[in-house]
């Protein structure tokens, strides 16, 4: 095996992916090749930021090969995986290629889940990638002119009510936001409506929103987000959605706009690996994060269902980069003929922001809301946000809207590129 | 007349519009409604920079909202004409609504024009829009990602051919970037194919590039492409484009990137006028810019075509700004019952950017090229760029691309904004 370079594929360029190829990048052990369906690593935790039209995609998003362009070790390609032949130690690509490995490491995330009810996708899309943030942002503007300019009453209030579904971190971040929208940014930008009597809702199946989080900082979050006036239904089950509205229980709300934060479910390659799978569709991982059958292929970040202290680790940043940085550590005593090391997460807590100075925090047994939270939420998101030019114009941005209310990416663009007219 | 308000209703909100918007903005004797399809003003002449990855597409496109919020007498509508009816003063819009008016004008610009042969829109965009923005961008990025991944020889040469139709200062501009980006910006992210060696070429019908300057400073163009690798070729007359590549004269040359930047045509608005249209489908006004068969009806910018003293007025940004200012004073002498003044041009000169530290500019008989006319053009175009907001981060992005050649929008986003996987 240390005859020559381990050939390492790494699957996906989201933080788990990111962090290993960074890890590898420069060593002589090891030639990697790192693909993904984009040309860009995302910082998703502030996507909801670009569905609001605060930041522009291209802020978040960094282009994959410029991460890396400086190792000759590390080749990028963008492509998709079809299928893991384990046997063979080969996967084959949706553009016809095949690719050899010794160590294949699939981190390829998770994408919404409508629990089997896909047509609502088109109706409530979820917040997963840019061009669903870009959607999101075309339908919310969309609905203010539309509102606007429609002379029927039942309309207008249909146009101003947005519903967002799903109690946890994003949708709490998304309703906020909404809230901010509608009672600052647009407040004195229409004539017919007044913005800030924009109805949004936050339909939450379990008992409390932000469930993760110590019951007194969801408590906190809804006081906050209520006085945005968001109006939060905890223990409310969605069971339609259509092109009116939303039925919650019993009680259809007419509405043009719905979001949908509700849940996620792992890559569906997670299928084809023959191995045992968890409810929301993640592999059961050893603790060195390799498969139970195939200690060639490894699977982390929200692919994976790695059973922690607590039960399974949740889908977040954190994890996923620790992990793929543990895998390096593994990889080289692979390549050095030793004993693989052990996974173990260290709990860095976690947060959410409610509008533009509210945020809760948690951190084993510290607790804090208000503005201390959401600034450490805002230098925790900008010191992470890979490359340096997003990180000083993302922060120049927040400043530059704290203080205005202003929302710099309020731009509607057509799905559709061509001209007319 | 002065017995209320004058009703004045604008079409378009580019520089046209938006210069007379502001113009009669707190007067309180113009009730004025502003129309436009989108709800954004574009900067257009940095919209190849949109293109070219260098900027994001909300950096240069404004909310009209925002610009007039604070003058009560100007409303926004984000919808379009369908129907001019002078006889009754009205217009009928889009979406079904009808508006009266006293004075009508109209602002809507022009769009590309393919000499008739419309399908060559989808294998050859043009650049009038944000959208058109962003797909170019699109086709650019993934026609490298493309020619990393085949082994086919022949079609990694089709993707790394790149050709411009068209010599003007948009055609020059593009071509410029794209030797650029592929000099410079990509240099070093790839494996398998030099982006260096990528081939772009710049298509002329015309016996010189920049045909509206000084011969001297199309010759100094024409080097300067050439030193990014830019071929240019004058008296070259596209006659076929399809998804293989372009023809040029009995010359088929391979291409997977064809941009379209050859020739405009105004509004097609301007055939329910019942006017005299020029060959770019303009209509000929009268000195104040009003109809000759109606005085309560006004064109400006590129929509309208202007007799100065060396024939029509061309389709830039200061004819439209300078046309929108002054019919705010025909405005008020119609409100006053005064005689309206007539249009006169200043004429500021022109300019044309090429690549990241070369430009030319011509203003009467001063003749600027290189790195001085570029700092010009720089300061002109960031000056020029409506709201603070976007000048400021625009600027800030623009040094940190000059000194590192990174493109911060090399972000290639699908068309379908929903998940796969």
């Amino acid at each position: 095996m240390s005859s020559g370079k381990l050939k390492v594929v790494i699957v996906g360029a989201g933080f788990g992916g990111i962090a290993l190829a960074k890890s590898l990048g420069g060593s002589k052990n090891f030639s990697v090749t790192l693909i993904d369906r984009r040309n860009y690593h995302l910082f998703q935790p502030l996507l909801y930021q670009v569905a609001m039209a605060g930041l522009s995609a291209p802020d978040i998003a960094v282009p994959i090969r410029g991460l890396f362009s400086r190792y000759s070790n590390i080749e990028t390609m963008m492509d998709e995986v079809v299928e893991v032949d384990g046997k063979n130690k080969t996967i084959k690509l949706s553009q016809g290629g095949t690719l050899e490995y010794d160590r294949l490491v699939l981190a390829c995330g998770a994408k919404h889940s409508y629990f089997g009810k896909e047509k609502w996708e088109e109706l409530g899309p979820g917040l997963k990638t840019l061009e669903q943030a870009v959607e999101i942002r075309r339908r919310v503007l969309d609905a203010f002119e539309k509102a606007e300019t429609t002379n029927d009453l039942q309309l207008k209030k249909k146009y101003l009510t947005f519903i967002v579904v799903g109690g946890g971190p994003t949708g709490v971040e998304l309703a906020g936001a909404l809230g901010e929208i509608s009672r600052y940014t647009l407040s004195r930008d229409f004539r017919s409506i007044d913005p800030s009597r924009a109805r949004v809702i936050l339909v939450e199946a379990g008992p409390r929103v932000l469930a993760s989080f110590h019951p007194d900082l969801s408590r906190k979050a809804v006081r906050a987000l209520e006085s945005l006036g968001v109006q939060v239904w905890s223990d409310s089950l969605v069971s339609e959605i259509d092109s009116h509205g939303v039925k919650v229980g019993d009680e259809f709300i007419e509405s043009s706009t719905v979001l949908w934060a509700a849940r996620v479910k792992a890559s569906s390659l997670n299928q084809q690996l023959n191995e045992d799978i968890d409810p929301q569709g993640r592999v059961l991982v050893n603790p060195d994060l390799s498969l139970k059958s195939d200690s060639n292929i490894f699977v982390i970040g929200d692919q994976a269902h790695f059973k922690g202290e607590k039960g399974a680790l949740p889908g977040v940043a954190p994890v996923a980069n620790q992990q793929g940085r543990f895998l390096a550590k593994v990889l080289q005593a692979d390549y050095q003929g030793k004993v693989r090391p052990e996974f173990v997460y260290f709990d860095k807590g976690q947060m959410a922001t409610i509008g533009r100075k509210m945020a809760v925090l948690e951190f084993g047994p510290i607790r804090l809301s208000g503005f201390v939270a959401w600034l450490a939420w805002l230098f925790v998101h900008i010191y992470f946000l890979i490359g340096f030019k997003n990180r000083l114009f993302v922060f120049l941005q927040w400043l530059w809207h704290y203080f205005t209310y202003s929302r710099g990416a309020r731009i509607l663009m057509n799905r559709n590129w061509r001209s007319y007219n």
